[in-house]
């Protein structure tokens, strides 16, 4: 091969044949919220939409990409960059990413928002409160973090920051209404149509 | 929200959506071998055929995901592990990947082989001999290399080593004989199919 070829394909092209408007729909929240349940609710909606999405959340991000991290403070910052760095290349794919970690710290959300453009960052804080978390506790993290098991719990033993002025905030809804929350904000400011 | 709900879209789900078997097309060879532009041009001829498709390359890996990563043995495994784990997700998201990278030693591609399912991982061997990639050395770094000024450069003073038995083997061939010869391989296996 001798001619150096110079055809890019782009995003703008990669939009032409998704027909929607990629996007990082970045949930965050303490743990227990509910923001992996109201992700994967909103999905399952965007799909039968005909959007073409993809969910990043601990299942494929802890155990494969960042399974070389732990859970110290230096560690937490690399695992949301390279979160925010995988979401920004999905939506350079033409995608619609849904990140649904608890990203306690505000500058490590504003990295990723940083990263893509002003409009391609949406934050959505699963406003849900410590009290009704830790009552849920799912997977009994909260029972093992006040018996001081796990060290840097957030809520308990290390900060959450709550988003000062995110995109959407969910707080008092059920999940039918918070998915017909999101997917609202993504119709009216037109990142979807409604295909089907 | 109270109800756990268990919904997950899956890559066959987001098959029946892009119409196309995802996979990792995985090119490797010398710097200065084509795979880029090779990669470049496939990606081209899918666009065309409604293919949905994503490229990592250098441009969008170095400066992102792995800016953190410098060039030595430990970092360039590692560089080629956070490739195949990021080429993983994309598969399931349901994309066609190209991903070219020198990727010299056939450890590391055989652990991005072994992420995969068998017939998702199609390894492209851009078989340039060396001293014609040196003879085009599009950035002149060959000549820095010949000269001591980069250290453990692939070919010159690191092996490479070629894959035992790739997918697909370009030799000897013509920019526009390789698509073909690849993207023949992608209609007769099914991966994709004429959409327009």
């Amino acid at each position: 091969m001798v001619v150096w070829h110079n055809t890019k394909i782009t995003k703008e092209d990669r939009i032409k044949l998704t027909k929607q408007k990629p996007c990082i729909l970045w949930f965050t929240g303490l743990s227990g919220s509910g923001k992996s349940t109201l992700a994967n609710a909103l999905e399952e909606k965007l799909y039968k939409n005909g959007n073409l999405t993809y969910l990043l959340d601990g299942d494929n991000i802890r155990h494969g990409l960042n399974s070389d991290l732990g859970f110290s403070s230096k560690d937490r910052q690399e695992n949301i960059r390279r979160i925010g760095e995988v979401s920004k290349l999905f939506v350079d794919a033409g995608l619609i990413v849904l990140s649904a970690f608890i990203s306690p710290f505000r500058k490590d959300r504003e990295f990723v928002r940083n990263l893509v453009s002003k409009d391609e960052f949406i934050e959505i804080f699963v406003d849900t409160p410590l009290s009704e978390c830790e009552k849920r506790d799912p997977k009994g993290l909260y029972k093992k973090a006040r018996k001081g098991e796990i060290k840097e719990f957030t809520g308990i033993s290390s900060p959450y920051e709550p988003p000062l002025a995110p995109e959407i905030h969910i707080k008092n809804l059920s999940l039918e209404e918070s998915v017909e929350k999101i997917l609202n904000y993504l119709f009216t400011k037109k990142y979807i149509t409604r295909k089907r």
